[in-house]
Formats: structure tokens, sequence, C-alpha cells
């Protein structure tokens, strides 16, 4: 089949380079001479019939934009066998041929579903957390690793200040991604990631270690989901209180998510989203587009819904190598 | 007496632009012909004897430095009669004849107590929260409110895609200022501040009303010494949930006291302490330098200490009109 | 007359800080009951009739974009007589009984010849360079000296790593409060402004002088409006080039003009622009909204346009103390 | 042999990233038992016997740092026969018995001639232009390239603003890298680089194209390196004016070899340098360590040195389907 209109989404967690994304791949379809329509709020749009049509020149200057102006959501409608059909009908009625769905992992197992049911659909994954697979690196994780640098530097300096140990979290449920890469660029004291449990006495082991050193500051730096929570060990921190560093706590959340994307970030976006259009153009589809060895690299989606999630131990040694 | 040799200290919190300050107060003494110690880690390092001869070339970039290269502690010692008199001891032996003290509140408290014993002492503010007298603004303010924008303009990104609720918490423990000038200018849809209690009633309330006006999004900007804390906001709303937003938590802390000092802070911690300098050179002391109508001016020690916390109800007021 | 509709216009060379001052005018008359509309491309589009009306809930998110939403222009057609009753004729064809013009020294010699036509009309001053009476610092001032400062921080990194001397020129065609701003808030070695003319032997004797003293590096701002300018020095220092340091050159030119608004003008627009409103709804007219001794001040426009240029010699001499 | 003592320096044009490269090659020497010294001043201070000693914690915070705290230098001394006995001698004499040299292509034919005579030395690529061979990226690229990104964005606040040609000269003497990425990604209207000559007849021609389809301004990113320069095309479009757009010049500079690297050029240096000192350590020697698809990869510098510049025309075809 000719594909000759193609729907676009941004779905699940929202990252810093969707918009430019979106505005590569309206770019490269304009030049390929499709016709593509946005849909806004991820698959829960969908199920609303939420069409946008999108001129190019409309999208002048969206590159640099935070966020995503075609929204996202989380559906839970959307999984649901209604939810499924609802969707394919509402693609039928659109006219919509085939569908570019950036977003993560729990995204790609949406466009899977659509795809198992025959319906055209490649992937561009984005998500800060670098915890999807088919890529070496996701749309948004150079940026949010920036944002979390940025912040981290400046307790750095107030650090050096006031003789202090900072317990600053970092975003990362399932994937240390974020905070190990921050914390080897920021020369951090320590770093906590759920890919590699640590008991709190280790924690208080080497603050005691590094104040004996005479060392004048702590930055710990920990990812979201790991146990004890960055606010558990700051409380354990100031009420023991023995290891000899004042605690401060710093909770990063969602500005990681925000802000203007990174130069890699967009030109990473760039060449995902008009790879993408190029594929569905050339008729292939089921697919998501990555980028290895500098390359954009294509793969099926079902072998990315169940790539296991990428770790490497050396990273970590290497931050223990660096630290502080 | 005429003055020849004089410390200069760092003390308590920090602020982004104490470097600058030590910077300009080195040259403008070089410039009138004064030799300059720097003391370390304020009125404890006195108390420890932790002098530093300052060469002015040694000091080439740190004006851009956030911290303050000096160090800086809050010193429960010096606070007691024999800690005043192991100051003056100290001052003596390193033929420290006048003192400029960087710093906020307590520092200027530690101040005006060696200058009742005779010691001449000029206090330049620097204080993040601006909650110090004799200044219409101290140091650091400007660099901390806009890390706090910084910050909120990249949760709006991710607000606007996600149609969620954010408390964010900025420093200020007994001063809304920083809450309130960052609220007002990202537009931000609530500010809660110590100055203003207002009930969660009112908050949910709020939010209840937002929602249902249409609005996607809603940016909570709380300062750290409101009751209930944005902590406790953001449980209470994961919890009840009913306002329609989901609420994500960011606690900003100490970022806000690092970075480099934005223009406006170099600019005034220069004036400011240059200024301080000149009038240890004319033989005036037991004052503090501060910036109104853009002109340094002087006041009593003893003035500054009593000045009341300024704060202004109508920029309260501007607050809520321009919110949301 | 009891105005019930105005309209807002940003004239002349745009400032960060335009789009705050719109946003919060557009809050203020909402709150006040008043009706809004916007005048696109500045006097120009007013001729043109390009009259837009703006509901509060679009400008979600303006007050941290670079540039004027409305655009601007320089209108040569509204400075001739057909020109002025082009305009009157328009808004009165429009219902707008009254205007805010948010702009420099041209934009108000404009208002002031609407004003002096019985037209009620109230200046908000915004211009980079901070050549505009009426205030003592205009919307964008802070912005444009923070990005010219940010280049020069980043200068002298690489200027200490090789030995050369940087020739940065800033914007400033009549007044040199960018160049003198950032030269004292950066440690520049020299300052060069229009106000000040400086023979080209003055500028290669400090050089040698700063060389022989064993100085690793200079940096040289210069602002636009000096001669010789800041190319023709560097032509000089290549081709001569027995100062003992290599030159290089950067013209910062217009992206001092862009980039998010700071805090500081941000809270400045909102200020100044809500103040506008309110004078308007009080039924007073014919002149500029400034601050001054951190409060918002009126003043009539007749003294505004007439208002000499700003210039502190004290200023450049403390740049002098600070330099290098 | 057993190395037990090496040298690191930092040569040619200075890039961010280089103090994290220093500073991760000591930790990782510390690490390995191996003892470092500083070289100061590149080859030139080898001659001169510039050497100092690092202690691991006096680095503290050098990652941060844009600029080499090493100083850099290009030494024309050294690359005559006398020279390079010289630098032996003092090896010799220093009992430095291996050396990392962090430095683009001038560097490392220094490093070869060392090499060819036997002496141990590893090759770490620095360079913003990513003119350098043996890597797919080198140290400092990311970092120039947003700086490069973050001025063009200010600029087309103030392009769209004001209607205007923009023409931006970007570093880039012979390789159009930087100017390239940061056209794609800030959607530039057009872009020149050494690699593509473009007689200024199209560049006219392509402005005559967009003023006519109604675009509003246009932003030229041009690298150093090509013929006609930015200012002589900013000159033409000045006199002869006949675009419909007014033009105006920002020639970037050396700005973009400064400022805080990035965390990919923080992690990147990280990376190489210590993967330097393991080699070294393993008594391998004579070749350089880069990037390629995300693994640190040892190639001989006898290839790095002749390896052709790399060029994709495709990412030019890339950045003219995205442009505007």
């Amino acid at each position: 089949m000719n594909v000759s209109r193609i729907g676009i989404m941004t779905s699940g967690g929202d990252a810093p380079g969707m918009n430019a994304a979106v505005r590569a791949s309206v770019r490269m379809a304009d030049h390929l001479g499709l016709e593509v329509v946005g849909i806004r709020d991820g698959y829960q749009g969908l199920l609303n019939g939420q069409i946008i049509t999108i001129e190019p020149h409309q999208l002048d200057g969206i590159e640099r934009l935070g966020g995503t102006i075609l929204g996202t959501s989380r559906s839970a409608e959307f999984r649901t066998p209604q939810g499924l059909e609802g969707a394919l009908e509402q693609l039928n009625r659109q006219n919509i041929e085939a569908l570019i769905v950036i977003g993560g992992e729990g995204s790609f197992q949406g466009a899977h579903t659509l795809h198992r049911r025959g319906f055209p659909v490649v992937g561009v994954p984005a998500s800060i957390d670098n915890d999807v697979g088919g890529t070496a690196v996701a749309i948004g994780v150079d940026t949010a690793i920036n944002t979390a640098l940025d912040a981290i530097d400046r307790l750095r300096d107030t650090a050096a200040a006031f003789r202090r140990a900072f317990v600053v979290e970092v975003m990362g449920r399932h994937s240390g991604w974020i905070a190990l890469q921050a914390a080897i660029a920021s020369g951090a004291e320590m770093v906590l990631i759920p890919e590699v449990p640590v008991p709190i006495e280790t924690v208080l082991h080497r603050m005691r270690e590094m104040k004996a050193s005479g060392k004048s500051h702590f930055v710990l730096v920990a990812a979201e989901g790991i146990s004890p929570t960055a606010a558990e060990i700051h409380a354990h921190l100031s009420q023991g209180g023995s290891v000899g560093f004042e605690s401060r706590l710093t909770i990063l959340g969602h500005i990681q998510r925000g802000g203007s994307p990174t130069a890699f970030d967009r030109l990473l976006a760039a060449r995902l989203a008009a790879r993408a259009v190029e594929e569905l153009k050339a008729g292939r589809s089921g697919t998501v587009i990555g980028l290895r060895a500098m390359k954009t690299v294509v793969t099926p989606l079902d072998e990315v819904i169940t790539e296991p999630h990428q770790f490497d131990p050396e990273t970590y040694r290497f931050a223990e190598i660096l630290a502080g």
C-alpha cells in the first residue's frame, strides 16, 4: 500500500526534543509529498478523535520548546480490547494510513498492538530515563542529564562553602542512567541506582571515610527508584547525624522533563523522526527507529518491547573511580 | 585612626556574589593603598586564626564563581563572651585594624558585638532570602530568584504536556521574597509564603476552580517556611487526589545558593564591597552598606539589626492578579 | 472619559520582556474590567489596521519568550502628518480609546504626537541600551547585560588558556550602558564607550602595560558606537601585532536582543505594564511609567522625550578600578 | 617497560572538557598506582621544563571549568629537529616515562614524532571543530555546538520580531561540523560550509524566494572558513539590500571555545582520558583513544594523522530539508 497520509502523536512521559521530532517528521513528510495530521494527547486523544492539521510553517521555532505541543497522556482505556478497536476505528475514520508514535516503553507496547492488527506504525524512542529498547540513546536523555548536572554543579558551589552532605534525587524509577551519567560528569562523591542496591550502612561508612580523609563536602546522587529513598536517607542523616556532615535534601523531580532541548536531543529527534517518515513512505513499518554507532537503525517492535533494560556494571565501577 | 590593614570574611549562609564582593574589596583596597587579608570560614575561622594573604591577581575570575572561596560557617562559639574576646585577640594578634563582614542577619549581629567593643567593622549584606536590613536588595537574591524561575519554567513545559499540579518548594524560612518574585515572574497559578498563612482548603479550592475553568495545569510555588509544608501539601493531594490534577513534588533546596552570579549580583556585590572599603579608609565604621534607589547607602548597624523584615502586601496581591 | 477598550503595541527595537509586559497588561485589564486588543507590528501595523483580539488564556507562557508576539517595526510613514491622521482614524475605527506603547525613545516620540492630538497614551520603556527617559532602568537591559556577560565569561575561559586579546563588541550606538555594566561584572581589562572617546594609542598602551605586568590575557569590551570600531581595533592589532597579545574578534550583535527574559526583566515588565493599565483606567495619560527607587513612577511624556541621556562618569571610573 | 610516572598536557586550540580529561586521567592514574605530573602550556611548556605536580584533591571541581588549567600553546620550536630533541631531553630529565596529549590534529602530529622516536605517547582528541581522526566525536564539540545553538536561538527571537536576515559566523576553518549541526538543530534557513562552496548569487536567490513565500526572517549560519566570508556576505546585503531583508551580522568567535562543558563532553573526556591511562599502564602506546558506537576505541597514531577529514553529504542534504 502506498501511504499518503500519516498521523503523528507523542505519548507517555514527555521528554525534551519531542517537539523537534514533530517538526522534523512534518518537514520530511512535506519533502516526500505526504500529508501529516497531529493527534493530540496520545492514545487517549486518538480515542477521542482529537485530530489536528499541521501546516509546516506553524511549527517554526517549536524545535526549541520543551514539553510537547501535541500533548501526551497515559491511557488505560486504549489498553483494553475495546480501546484498541476504538483507536483503529478513529484511524480509519480520519483516513490516517500510518502512525508515528514518539514515546517510551509503554507507548511502544501500544504501537505493537496496533502493528499486530496490521496497522502500519513506526516508533521513535523518547524517554529521559533511557529505558527503551531499539536505540543506544533515546530523545530527552541528554537534556535531562544536563539539567541534573547543572543542579549538582550548583550544589557543589555551596557544599564547598558549608561542609555539608547533599542528597539529590534525580529521575529514574527503574533505571539509574541519569543518576550514573550525572554523577560521573559532576564528580559526585557517591551514586545510588536501582540496579545496584546498597545498604544504608555502606552509605554512612563512605561518608565517614570521606570526612576522615579531610573531604569538605559530600554529594550523593540518588535515583528515584532506590530503597531507602533519598528522602529517607536524608531523614536518617538528619536524625542520627553522626557522619560529620549536615545533610540537605534536593528533589529535582519533573524539572528534568522540561527545558529547551540540547543540540544533541534536537539532532537526534530530527534524524529519528525523519527516518521514521522515510520508512513509512517506503512501505515499511512495525519497527522502532534508533541510533547506534552514530547511524539510524531500524529494529522490529517485537524485539524492542522485549529487549532487556541496558545496564553496564563497568559504568558503575567507573563512577566509583572518579568519585569525589 | 588611620586604617592600613583590613580583614574580610564571608559568614552565614552563602550567597552567589560573595566572591565578586571579595574581589571588589581587594581591588578597591589595592587602589586605596590598603592591605587586605582574608579570614577563612567566618567567625569560627577568625577564632581559629585562619588568616590568609590575598594578592589581587589570585582573584582573577572569581567574580564568576558561586559559593565563597573564603568559606563560611555558623559559629556558636563566637556568640559566647569568651568567643568575642578570642576574636578580638586574634584580630589584634594579626594586626587587623578593621573588618568587612559579608553576610546576613546573624552575621551582622556578630558584627554589632565587635562594633560595640569599639572594633571598626562594616557589613555588606548577602542573603538569598533578602531578609537583611539596610538595603533594598541583598547580594545573591537576584541569582536565587533566577535559579528558581528557571526551574519553574521547566515545570511549566511539562505541566502543559501532562495536566498536572506541581508543588515546588523554594527557599525562604521566614521570608517569601524568592517565592513571590519567582511566582510573579513565572505566572505561577498560586504562591504560598510564611507572611500570609493560607489554609490547605483554600489551596484545594483554588485548584478545583482552575480545573473547572479548563486550566490544563497548576504550578504552586511554596516557600520553605510555610505550614503545611510543600511536602505535606503534595502528600495530601496524592492521597485525596480529588482536585483533578495529579500532584508532583520538587524541592529545589540548596541549588538556589549556587551557580554563577547574575550580572545584577556581581554589580551589586562590587559596588557594596568597594564602598565598604572606602568607608573604612575614611575612618567610618559600625555600619552596613546597602543599595537604595540605585545608590549605595550607609546605615548604622544598630538600626539594621532591629529593622523589621520587609514585606509588601501589594506585591502579594499583584501575584494573585498575574496568577495563571 | 471612562476608558473601556485599550490597545497595546510593541514598537522600535525589540527587547526581552516585551511579552511579559503584554501579558501583564492584559491580565491587569482583565482584572479591572477593561477590554484589550493587540496592535501588530507597531505604528506601521496600526496604520495597516492590523488589530487582533487577545484572550488572557492565549498568553499562557509568553512571559518566558524573547522577542515580541505582537511584532514590531520602525515606521517612517507614521512620522508624517498623514501617518498621524491615519493612525488616529484607525484607532477611532477600531474603537480603541487609549493606547499602551511598549518601546524606546523613538516610540515615545510617536506616543507624544498622539498625546498632543489628545489621544490617551501611556508609554512603557523597553530598550536594551537603557537610553530612554522616565525610568532608572528599561525593560530588556538586565537580560541583555547577562547575555553579554555570559559571552565575556566564555571568552575569559579561553583567553586564560591561550594568552590572547579578545575584542568583543556589545550593543550600544549612543549608550555605553551594556558595555560598562558587563565590563564591571566580568572584570574585563578595558571598556570603550561612546560617551568617553579614547584614542587607539591609549588602548595599545594599556595592553602593553598589562602584558609587561605578566597578565596572561586581555578582554576589551567595546560598545557598538565607538570610533575606531571594535573591528577596526582588531584589524589594527592583527596587522601591527606588537602589543604581545594575539587579537580575536567577537561581534555579539542581535543575540543581545533575544533570549528568555531574566526574572528582573519579567518583574519590571509586569509592574510597569500593570501600572500603565491602572493609569489609563484612572483616566490619566500622556505619561511614561518607570521604575525609580524600586517603585513605579509616572513622568509626563514631554519631560521623558527631552530628558538627557544618563551617564555616570563615576561608573566609568569604577570600571577602571575593577579592571583585570 | 613498566610505566610508573606519566605526564599529561593539553595542546593546540583549547576545548571545553579538557579539564575534565585532566581530572579523569589523574583519578585513573591514582587508582592504578601511577604518578602523574602536569606539563604547562603544551609542547612549548615541555621545552621550557614547566612541569607541575598534581594532587588528586587539587582537581576538585575542575571538571566544570572551561579552558584548561594546564594552559596550552602552539609551539613552532617543538616542530624543529632541535625542538624534538629538547622535548625528549626534558621528558628524560623529569623522569616522565609516558605522555598523554589532549588536543587536535597538530598536537597529534607532535605526538607522532615523539612516538616515532620510541617515546610512549597516547593521544586524546579534543577539538571543537571535530576535525581530528580516530574518533567519531572529539571533546569540546558538543559544548561548542550548544553555544552556537543558544546564540542562534536568541537571533531567531529577534528575527521574528523584526523581519530581518541574520548572518551568523560560527567556528570552523576547514570543517563545517559546528555550522551544520547547529543549523539543523535550530532550523536555520540556510547554512554555508567550507566543504560545499555556494556562490553568493545562490544565497541571494534563496533569500528572495523565502521572502516571496512570506517568510518573516532568514537566519544564515556560516562557518568561518567559507568564501565569501560572513562579513562579506553581510556587507553585500547591506549595500545591495534588494533581497527584502535587512541584514545584521554576528561573529561568535572564541566564545565557542569557552563555557562549562556539557554532560556529554565531560563524560566523553572522562572515558577517553581514563582509557588513555589504562593503555599506558598496560604498556601500549602510539595510539589515539576515540569513541565509536558508544565504546572507546584505540587507533594507531599513524592512521589517525592521515585519516581524511569526515564529511557526510547526507547531513548537508538533511539540513536543507529541515531548513526554515
